[in-house]
């Protein structure tokens, strides 16, 4: 047994950007057999998680977001940085950035309306790596 | 080393329920020697965290949540899908779906108050699963 | 393979404490090849996240969390037992206790500026254990 460790690439938006990212994971998850993924995001401005990926539940998220960490409040971190993206920093830190999902028989044991995401809530478009590591059973 | 998977089922009650599964948990880590344990639970609108599961504690924590996702204010999901849940997927997106949680000797390094809780947001009963996956050392 | 779990002790100070780890971390990691590392904080006052660790950015994650959970509100847990730490209780279970990280010849995969924080939300100083388990490759 040995962890092995992928890594995808996901283009993003600037603002609050939320990805659906199942398609990839499960590509690599379907080769694998058993076990668990540990998914993590590089950067402070990003984070992962799961939710149903349809168009109002994305929105409600942002929203929620919106009210917890506004993009146009003061954020001492733009006083001093100038970099615009204060909300972005806070958003990040409270959803985190990394996630574990079990894996049965090369498929993810997520529940039927239930999909992976990266939030990239940084103020400008980028491009994120995810690593996923596949621990086998 | 190979990883071992366990599953646990957990009943659930409307709004939000918060359950300790930490007895059924231990039970499962008795027998399992040193390691980690991942946990997930499958399903768009629960989440798992831990809490001192005290009733103030969990009262406290139901608090946030409504003012974070009041359960009466409009969701673009229920607008969209008349489910009524819009709260509870935005709920259960901001804590997230799974934990990690050492072992030493078959037991959790848990802290004295600290216990694992289910967090059920939809707004009907459910039977949950929870899945428990044992990394040995 | 087998996994090797590793200690680390933080002192900390009362209210929300939000401490720079990634040295320590960065430590035991130099030592252990490819993988993973699994930390988790035991407590129900603490948690664990990553943020970019300046004094801008974490002070601006405070203020989001007072906003969430304020610290001078009432809390049912403090009726109940008098402890004063109810808000810590709340925003400890937001955050959570666990958070993986990937590990590449001895170096952690973080992005460029982002940083590993417990953050302690306690109202009296405290001296955290947080325990790092790393998953070989």
């Amino acid at each position: 047994m040995a962890i092995k460790t992928f890594r995808l690439q996901v283009a993003t938006s600037a603002g609050t950007d939320i990805i659906n990212i199942t398609p990839q994971v499960a590509r690599i998850a379907s080769g694998l057999g058993d076990g668990a993924l540990l998914l993590f995001v590089p950067g402070s401005t990003a984070a992962l998680t799961t939710i149903e990926y349809e168009k109002g539940a994305v929105s409600d998220l942002k929203a929620a977001l919106e009210r917890l960490a506004p993009r146009d409040m003061a954020y001492a971190h733009d006083s001093r940085w100038g970099d615009g993206n204060g909300y972005a920093h806070v958003r990040a830190a409270l959803l985190g950035p990394s996630l574990s999902v079990p894996l049965a028989d090369g498929k993810l044991l997520l529940g039927a309306w239930q999909q992976i995401v990266v939030c990239d809530f940084d103020n400008r478009p980028r491009t994120r790596d995810v690593i996923v590591q596949h621990l086998p059973a």
